[in-house]
């Protein structure tokens, strides 16, 4: 039935730590059919050859009894399994095993020699902080809105944002390229409308236009903000895949700063004994693909993440990898400029302020409110 | 603050069915804010005209309370805010709300100006039966297995899969790029092995690689199995996005099956409130993007899948959805021999058997095995 065959690896491989539900010896039950199902996807006794028994099939490296019915389990897969190629490492992460309750990606450790496949942040804090002349200070950010503008309204705002002192106007992740807002006229409006503020204030506003787009078109977009003048861009891989994020990362035409944004990702965090952890999905993986900065909805707004969550999500984008520089977490969803002081203390200056809705509220003058969030932060 | 702006929409809007947990108010409530969410991302005072509030804030349709705590609502959004871009339409969909415990997908109701947006499956049910000359049974798919496998040796198996009267030869999905199984060598290899047993039998036999890979070579290696001589494609839109299956079922000069693989996409269906139904996620959207076929791990199998979520499954593969085709359900997931019989009730002929592991365990003789299967079938 099958063909003699030979494989000889390097031995290297990436660790995953996953938390499995269950008692130890559900737990490892579970354990030994992941090292199956991310790999082979066959049960043990048909499998052809030792050589793939030994290098090809996940090995588990530690189990350990958590509390509340929990398993830490550490699995390790060659790091060959990947053939350098981003989407065939979250295949091998979680592909099938997404298919089965009770399995929680918690953490990745990938070597040097796996993580230098990947382009990884182009810019990160310290690009950033550069590109807006600010080397200290927590970064100011908000959003175009709302849907159902048309680009001249948006780039009037975008005008009053950079006005006021913002740092980063992103269009809301809902802007795509709607009759009433088309992309290549919306982004040229927006850019033109930036760079005359810059030009006034003296200041160094970005302009982030949304590239998630079509498949085919989603390069193009991101090579007409580059040339219409547009300084970062700003992406969802849950609608458009991650990979997406990493070609843009890596092409030398575009060599801007990218942020994340968590459209459609939500769900793979919200049961904390499912799916992928907060750290995994904002922190590592953005990172490893090249983003700069990673947004996600902060503790206490209209949405439930946990301050212990937010932490996570913190350190992940800081922590060690490779050569990897750290990115900045982008602090969202429902923020309000009163909350600034207490999210100072907790985050500290190396962060982004995302806020939205709060600064078209806080006054009728737009330029003033903006004014008012760069003082609490100055 | 906001410059004015005119707007003047069709007024033709899509549906989305939504399961909210809580009672009527609280559910109310989430319902109203999913209204907004998905669309302006501003609270409703903070909506600067009627335009925008009337024609793009989505509108909540029906209210039903339903037993155990949930509400069943309906939602519609002006078709506009999608753009015609698939994408934008999973934003709107679900993109934000993603990030919210207790909101669940649970049905898409598209009018056909927008269904025509898109391609939709190009060959559907009855393109695979033509191709395959099999009018009426149901069909018979199987995995080139284990990865860590050489090209040969996969090969060497696709000619006896070939040869035993297998309709369809999947690339496990787990077979990438990688260094001891590259890409063009397996797909030029077991092309040719098909095409030699095909000669042989007379039969019509397809291979069909995994196209999964990173975005800018995804159509390449698609154009590069269609000129090896592949039959279909198979690609997994959890690693690579929807929108890449929508790109490759609309080019011409590719214009081959395509089946749609559910890797990375479980944990939206595993908790039933919250995700995205079985239905939509497995049924409505692959055949918006244009698959042929969806593969899901059957009820009973080493999956958690029930009875009544296949049926759904099944039901929205081939439901009236504009002038789209109904699509196969390939039933997989640890599917055995001995069970072909009971899902041949449940199922009926308009199906594909996806059958892995117990095809290659039932006797030593792969072909002789593979016979046994079709037998069962004819």
């Amino acid at each position: 039935m099958f063909a003699p065959t030979s494989l000889t690896l390097s031995g290297e491989r990436f660790r995953v730590r996953y938390a499995l539900t269950g008692d130890e010896t559900e737990a490892r039950s579970k354990a030994e059919a992941l090292c199956l199902e991310q790999t082979v996807e066959l049960p043990a006794e048909l499998l052809p050859d030792d050589d793939v028994r030994g290098q090809i099939v996940g090995q588990i490296e530690t189990l350990k009894v958590l509390p509340e019915g929990r398993c830490d389990v550490v699995i390790s897969y060659a790091v060959e399994t990947v053939g350098a190629e981003l989407p065939q490492l979250l295949n091998v992460l979680f592909g099938n095993s997404s298919l089965k309750p009770g399995i929680r990606v918690m953490s990745l450790d990938l070597p040097e020699g796996l993580l230098r496949q990947f382009p990884g942040p182009r810019f990160g804090q310290a690009g950033w902080r550069s590109l807006l002349d600010a080397p200290e200070r927590p970064l100011l950010c908000t959003a175009l809105k709302p849907m159902g503008s048309s680009p001249r309204r948006l780039a009037d705002l975008a005008y009053q944002l950079a006005t006021g002192g913002i740092d980063m106007i992103k269009d809301d992740h809902g802007l795509a390229n709607q009759p009433f807002c088309p992309y290549h006229e919306r982004v040229a409006r927006c850019a033109e409308a930036v760079a005359r503020a810059n030009s006034e204030t003296g200041l160094n506003c970005v302009y982030m236009p949304h590239v998630s787009a079509p498949a085919e078109k989603i390069v193009e977009r991101a090579l007409f903000a580059k040339q219409a003048g547009a300084g970062a861009l700003l992406i969802a891989p849950g609608l458009v895949g991650f990979d997406v994020m990493r070609q843009l990362a890596a092409d030398d035409r575009i060599a801007l700063p990218i942020m994340y944004h968590p459209a459609l990702h939500g769900t793979y965090v919200t049961r904390p004994d499912q799916g992928i952890s907060h750290a995994v999905l904002f922190g590592q993986l953005p990172r490893l693909a090249g983003a700069d900065a990673t947004i996600y909805p902060n503790y206490g707004g209209r949405f439930a993440f946990s301050k212990e969550e937010c932490r996570q999500i913190v350190e992940a984008a800081a922590a060690p990898m490779g050569g990897f520089q750290p990115i900045f977490p982008v602090v969202a969803g429902g923020m309000t400029l009163e909350r600034v002081p207490e999210l100072l203390d907790f985050y500290g200056h190396d962060v982004i302020f995302l806020i939205g809705g709060d600064l078209y509220r806080h006054s009728p003058d737009l330029v003033e409110n903006c004014r008012y969030f760069r003082s609490i932060l100055d």
